[in-house]
């Protein structure tokens, strides 16, 4: 971490959340770790990112992680692409999807609903400004729902946040991720 | 707004919420109606949003909101600039400082401190995989701390995500906004 | 102004243009007395200006504004964003059309004509080595005629123009512009 | 020509500026070829060209054709990178320096003074937005006075028009312009 | 030449080479002085490049031409403008495609053909990242076969290569080609 | 491989090359076999990238595939990224530093020598016309000599080329690459 923040004293929700979080992965995702200086900021971080990753959606967790890791190769961020590539990985079981969501989404060989959904959230990434009702009838065409299409829209959006934290303050992946299902 | 997401049954919390803003501002932002689809996200949103923009900090109120206007300016977000131009133009009572942040900041008479904290702003939102450590050093010989470092990156990356999130949905400012403080 | 040149001595028809300003409008726009340094220069500048933004022409005033703001907003020039989205509000009666001129005109309900015209002005403003006849043929089939086609061309060419006069010499919109039909 | 404006009636003074560009150069450019669908659009263009170009300056005139030539590069307009590379060819008796406007004016070996002449030049070019007081200073320190800047400027801005003006419209330049001074 | 590299002790091969270049042009082409540093890497590259440029192809020579100048005046690479400038006017007998190769090769009257190779080998050259199968499709539609297509991707990416070699030694025209076929 | 070329009569020196990558390798790069529909193109793209990352130099083999890696991120090539990011890998020992060229160099904690090799690598790769003689000079700074800088240059120019001919003809790594050195 290239900022000196202190860890804050911790509510005994945010300590439950950590010691889960050790129990089911073996250690605190560093991203909460930078958080964890304000306990206003962890609380209200780990509420928006659960709800967003986790909670009932027309996509599947796989979907959001993809979104995440081909979002997060536009802005070159090494935490996402280490920590979310990971995730891919794992949810598929497929190694080497991961890494073309790294490197390059468009080489992978995806089925139209992923190639649609994203294209959309690279659009958003790049050039926000350009999105228009077309790119919504796009995804509409791929299958995706109203809801689904702002779940898209959240997942790339939350990412294009949470790859410039990562990189404003330097945050530096847990390396457990790096051997993950290769 | 262009996703067809009929409202939910809202938690008492965010009635009262809305009750507030109606209060206080006279209508209810839109961008809080487009996340009333699901009362658990407007839940999260609106913890994140205030506890960003209103809790104490190293920042003024007025900079924040300054930062929320280039970040959305770079991004070409017609809500986002509308709804905290007309922020900028209340806290500063400056009608002609909140047009230049949504013209071009650099064309501002800004203090070193203002101008450092917008080319932060910027270079994150335009090139966050270029931010290093001599861009936080910027930063910290400007008189920035770590913790107003923390807040800097923090609002100009939230605002990457709304920006991102209005364009994808296609939200519309309120009215109101368009004459205040001219 | 960022340039010190004294104003020169200016011919009748120049001083009797700026006595109309003054009548008109109740100031001199800045633009020129910023040409002032030089009598003949602002004799060519405004006769070029005037042909170009007042003679007959398929384009109307506003439409002619429209396009001024819209390649102002890729330039980002603060005077002509000013001075020309005051233009707009007051051609059309509406403020909120001004200002998604000067955010992203994209997020403006156009008709198809306006859009197209718009397109054009803005590609040509963008990558000026890409426009090809297909792009000549858009206007064509949205109802430009071909000294149509010239005029559109001949206002979004010359604010490129006049946004960088204005970026290099650092020119200062008059304050009268901002509160103007808000 | 891509557009089919026929040639208005001419004014007596046009007539005998065509006059005088046949007895000079041998043809008539096309560039006033293309004006001359309007007579008072043909005068007005002469005459902001005529002034911009010819008129006493600190620029000398192979100075403003560098500049002309450097920003058509920028833009890839044919026209005037065809036209104006021939002037610099001709105006600095130096084959090789033309084409070196045309393919990358930072391979020429320049003086300090014609380095910080183009800089200038492109910059305000590709990103007008960024142009500062300290670019300006740049062009002091090699020596520029206040009305060199202007000028520097004023000419970089002119063929930012003329080259989307060209593009817009397809113009082709005269065959004789590609075999001078080789 | 900006590197300061002695010339190697060359082979019998390489001296029969240069023999060949001075009797044929009447000069040794500059980028094969500038590899004679090393007389492996001379020969490596001399290989590498006929086969490339001369070997059996469904492309013409010219058309490989084409292609170099093309991609050459994406980079700005003043080396390869020039003398592959020169060989397209040689080849074609045609001085004015050679400028349009150097200016713009979308202001050239071009086939089907020569278009759809041209367009292929620019956005291979401008964004690698986003050529796929509807890219090598399009070549088929012009009537390019498979080998056809192997052989314009090489032509474009070597110029990829060489125009980086030559910017970065900062490698220098012979004179002779500026007056050539003019 | 998206081209159905089929592979040619191989030479006696191309056979023994591919029969020493499957002893040494356990398979024959496809690269290789991409080149395999022609025994001349794959003797001299061999010679050549032999030369270039085997021969001796003041680079070390690292430094040459850290390098092909960096500009490979650039050009967002699936193939390249794959197979020289297992490469670094390998020579390194460091799965992580293998990552971090893949996702951004400038996370990694590098040398002041790896850091300017790398900084001109992706330069000389993202804006090949920039290149001046004060981006050698930053490079003689950090130690490299004259040959030394050839020898960067060489291999940045080459991938410039290698990354452009793998999206070209979609070539797609040995699965081998995926899972060496995590």
């Amino acid at each position: 971490m290239a900022l000196a923040l202190p860890q804050a004293e911790l509510s005994a929700e945010n300590r439950a959340y950590f010691d889960k979080c050790l129990e089911k992965l073996g250690f605190v995702p560093n991203v909460l770790l930078s958080y964890a200086h304000d306990d206003a900021k962890l609380t209200a971080f780990g509420a928006f990112y659960n709800d967003l990753m986790l909670a009932p959606s027309g996509l599947s967790k796989l979907e959001r992680e993809m979104i995440a890791v081909a979002v997060s190769s536009v802005n070159r961020c090494y935490y996402c692409l280490t920590a979310h590539g990971a995730a891919v990985r794992q949810l598929s079981g497929d190694a080497v999807l991961g890494e073309l969501m790294v490197m390059n989404y468009r080489a992978a060989a995806l089925s139209a609903r992923h190639r649609a959904m994203l294209d959309f959230a690279v659009k958003l990434t790049e050039t926000p400004h350009l999105i228009e009702e077309e790119d919504r009838a796009a995804l509409r065409a791929a299958g995706f729902g109203e809801r689904d299409i702002w779940d898209v829209s959240a997942v790339a959006s939350f990412f294009n946040m949470s790859n410039r934290m990562a990189s404003a303050v330097d945050m530096r992946p847990n390396a457990a991720y790096h051997g993950q299902v290769r």
